[in-house]
């Protein structure tokens, strides 16, 4: 039976997503975890890649498993293996042609940023510490130019197939972007949401928004920018550990 | 002049808070990294120890630095060297018979429980997962048991001066104790404050009121065990990684 997996982990201790032989990943531990289960490495499709450091509360993963299989039993097996970096929050059955790559019709993603002089411990594994004030209004009106579809390949990595003359398309429909000031007051946190994202496009539109919240962008430069069409023009992109895949959704017949 | 640090850390990392030859410990690295500044190895007193794996977002340490040292300076200097897991909150001129130590007039830990069927794996190591349902109200009045002044010998590491026959007292005055449901509503956060704590007194306490949680034991055991004064008529402690030492106050005259 098709069944899908939503997943959260703490990216930090991982060296990124896909299965790499002889480095810790998400998907190579949990294939490691569901051989003895599954008799055989399971083909694991997810939702998208997350880069190294990355976390994620919310990613979806599908694949085969047995028709008898006692999912509650396997999700509670998974997560006595996993360890405590990486849990398996919901396993159950899903429709037939399900999958978590194709059937995602829309992705939340979160940044966080700890916007005071000092440092924070407990926040230093899952937020970008920036010690210069950021002012929130020119961030949230820099935010609202990224709303709609555009070509974002001024905040993407270009992919590899654009060197081959393979036409690549970059256009993105960012549906939804909002800044929200967490308890104590200098918690800032960043939640963007849209039909798909490129490589790197979150980080890059958040550090470009950083460098508009300390003054040396203006906000309305954002649409120049995109405009331009040029990963030069835009800024160094946030730092990975920020970031977090927070939730895929799933509208269509896909889901199960 | 004599100073005043206010320090945070994430304990997972440490191997405890007194400086060890060759293990990194929280006083160690302070001391490490104080050294070229100082020009010798500072002595540095702390409000009191916490167990390997134990956090603080407020301990407190003093020690004597040159009367010209720029301590703004100073600090930057620290969170510069120390890195994300340890962090210089605070460090301040403080009067001269100023003592971390025996100046603090009470100290404020926090313990958080993760109580729900799955682990989250952002709070991993600063809260302890306990997937059986706890009855708050249970815990609740089973902690309410514990305020005021009474002999803890029944939830303290017994101190090694009690088997010399050294009369060691284990009175303690707890002033308050609170139990928080924190959002999404399946993390709970206990409070509790005092003049002074015994050794691994929060952790048996807390391990206590989770067996009270879970049905084991009656909240009005907790008087019966008291009285005991017997270790073994508690229950475990609770794990090291849920506990923050959070504030240490300084009503006193030696507040600088």
């Amino acid at each position: 039976m098709r069944v899908r997996f939503v997943v959260a982990y703490d990216g930090t201790g991982f060296r990124g997503l896909a299965p790499n032989e002889g480095v810790r990943t998400v998907v190579g531990e949990l294939q490691r975890c569901l051989e003895p289960l599954t008799g055989g490495v399971p083909a694991l499709v997810m939702s998208g890649r997350t880069d190294a450091g990355v976390h994620a509360w919310g990613q979806v993963l599908s694949t085969d498993l047995p028709d008898d299989a006692d999912l509650v039993r396997i999700q509670r097996s998974l997560n006595g293996r996993l360890g405590p970096e990486l849990v398996v929050r919901e396993l159950a059955a899903a429709a037939p042609d399900f999958s978590a790559r194709y059937s995602a019709s829309g992705r939340h993603y979160r940044y966080t940023i700890v916007n005071r002089a000092v440092p924070d411990p407990f926040l230093a594994r899952t937020a970008w510490w920036v010690p210069e004030p950021l002012s929130l209004e020119a961030m949230t009106g820099a935010a609202s130019l990224v709303v709609g579809e555009h070509d974002f390949s001024s905040f993407c990595r270009r992919p590899r197939g654009l060197d081959d003359g393979n036409p690549v398309s970059l256009v993105r429909r960012v549906t939804g972007t909002r800044w929200q000031v967490l308890d104590p007051g200098d918690v800032l946190r960043f939640e963007i949401e849209g039909s798909a994202f490129c490589h790197q496009m979150v980080r890059s539109i958040v550090g470009f928004l950083a460098a508009v919240g300390r003054g040396k962008r203006r906000p309305e430069d954002l649409t120049a920018v995109l405009a331009a069409r040029d990963r030069a023009a835009a800024e160094q992109p946030a730092p990975p550990h920020g970031l977090v895949l927070w939730q895929v959704d799933y509208s269509g017949a896909g889901d199960g």
